[in-house]
């Protein structure tokens, strides 16, 4: 009688480790992506690029992968991608140069890793996790992080690598209107990429990377690489990567607010997410969006500008491929 | 009678004016301070200091000083002693250079500046504040904030004006220890400076300066300029400045931890407070402590080390300085 209850315990684990949850969700940046102003064939181009990095995110975690190699990958996609402003395809800063930006946070034990205005690390995202498991730093900057990134083994590449003649144009562009007087191009702020994760373990990850604002100046930091800012994983409440005009996100602690939001003030993670983003930001003029995965496996992706490129895969395995506001949200 | 009544509302308001509440607190590091490990001389000369800079803070707040003006103009004192490791007294990094770090934040509005790895700016903290209110960005690093500063105004100063020989010894005795294998000395974390105050319109300001830590290499950042984990203040909840070991202090986004303990779980300053340094931050492994104030003017100085430069003047005109755990607390 009692090897049965035993047994019959073990089956009981059993099948609960086999239902544990798993999610993911991921963003491209946010900003005035409106229907009309796209070809169909470049819509297309990114939404089939969305649908294939979710889905491989998401057959990874199935095959019981952990949430940081899953976001590592995820995000190494997007930054070899032109498509986004991260890694390849970064955009320029006033100087003609690259400075990219990245972090990465694992909720079991609040550990983080940032690194902030590199110029020869092909993906940053790799270089925030080393930062993580192989310093005793959360933030490395400019060329002490690349020096630590040689250290480590990291090839450096050539500034040629994250060239793109569209990101050129864009500064050439940004250029023209500021020394014009004009508002520069409204979109110069946005298209950081980010994967937020529940894993097999019950372990929340999330992690950003960026190549910050077209003519940016002055060794200006955004919120990619700010830990509670752009990144934020804590397993008692969710795990969040934004994307957006950087410094309202690091002046509203956008990340950390959302997951603090449901750990103190016990709220769902929508509300949450939707209290900081479409009510705080608004408010402020912070413009831009967030994704992110609660212990559940519960899905939000949120955000007060016209578009945001998006992807997410929930625990009940419900699909979201989204570019526009009025495509379907989880 | 209609008549008698606007001049008795009148008066009633010019006295709630002239009562709304004042208060200030600061800090000049945490760490392993203990009696015995200091002459009576240094002891005398540090409480001297931190009377005379409370103090000086108080009677700037009671004449109608704005709190920034207060913030910076306190911590600059600070700086500008070589008893602390904020500007002029600064500790070396590994290669013997200085880098030093600031942020600053108004609770009214949630804006916000901080800079990062200075090494010709004499007030980090005044750079901070021109970022706030002259550049549309919240942080930048390294030669590219130099390069601002000097656009700015801001004449730079020689290396050698941080230089002290205490710290030399300090960098080389760490580095003794780390070439023979050993833990470096236990201090070579901390010093930071901050000051936090309520201003008479009401406002929370928090301010936070450095010189990082002795031996730092890689363009390590702690959590001095960064937005949340050293620096925070919301006219809703608190004001909070740090020290300790940065890299816990950006993972546990301690400054906004504690706000966002008031704000979102209706905790008291002093029960936040106590429950991100005493109880968070010792389980994480995290060693510091906090000066913070909240809007009715009361203060919390909260550390989990064996001493903490520190002092502070509240809402009721109580005075304290302390610098061992067990002096006196507000």
């Amino acid at each position: 009688m009692k090897h049965c209850l035993w047994i019959l315990l073990g089956i009981s684990m059993m099948s609960a480790a086999d239902e544990s949850p798993i999610a993911i969700a991921l963003h491209g940046g946010a900003g005035t992506i409106e229907r009309g102003a796209m070809s169909e064939e470049l819509e297309a181009t990114y939404r089939a690029f969305l649908h294939d990095a979710v889905t491989s995110g998401y057959e990874q975690l199935r095959e019981g992968r952990s949430g940081l190699d899953v976001v590592v990958t995820v995000i190494q996609m997007m930054e070899d991608s032109p498509l986004f402003n991260a890694g390849r395809g970064a955009v320029y800063t006033w100087n003609g140069a690259h400075e990219l930006d990245a972090s990465i946070m694992h909720g079991e034990k609040l550990d983080a890793g940032a690194v902030a205005g590199l110029s020869t690390v092909q993906s940053p995202i790799a270089l925030a996790r080393t930062v993580m498991e192989g310093s005793p730093h959360v933030m490395l900057a400019g060329p002490g992080a690349e020096a630590f990134a040689q250290e480590q083994g990291f090839d450096p590449v050539s500034p040629e690598y994250f060239g793109t003649e569209r990101r050129r144009e864009a500064l050439e562009a940004y250029k023209a209107d500021e020394q014009a007087g004009r508002k520069p191009e409204a979109d110069h702020k946005f298209g950081t990429v980010g994967v937020v994760v529940l894993d097999q373990a019950g372990n929340l990850v999330a992690g950003t990377s960026t190549g910050g604002m077209t003519g940016k100046r002055w060794g200006r930091i955004g919120d990619s690489p700010v830990i509670g800012a752009g990144t934020y994983a804590d397993n008692r409440s969710c795990a969040v990567s934004a994307t957006g005009h950087g410094e309202y996100f690091i002046r509203h602690t956008v990340a950390r607010d959302i997951c603090a939001r449901m750990q103190f003030g016990a709220a769902t993670l929508e509300e949450a997410a939707r209290t900081v983003v479409i009510e705080e930001l608004v408010a402020a003029g912070g413009e831009g969006g967030i994704v992110a995965v609660d212990p559940a496996g519960k899905v939000a992706m949120v955000f007060n500008t016209p578009g945001m490129y998006r992807a997410s895969i929930d625990a009940t395995s419900r699909k979201v491929v989204g570019i526009y506001g009025e495509d379907e949200t989880p």
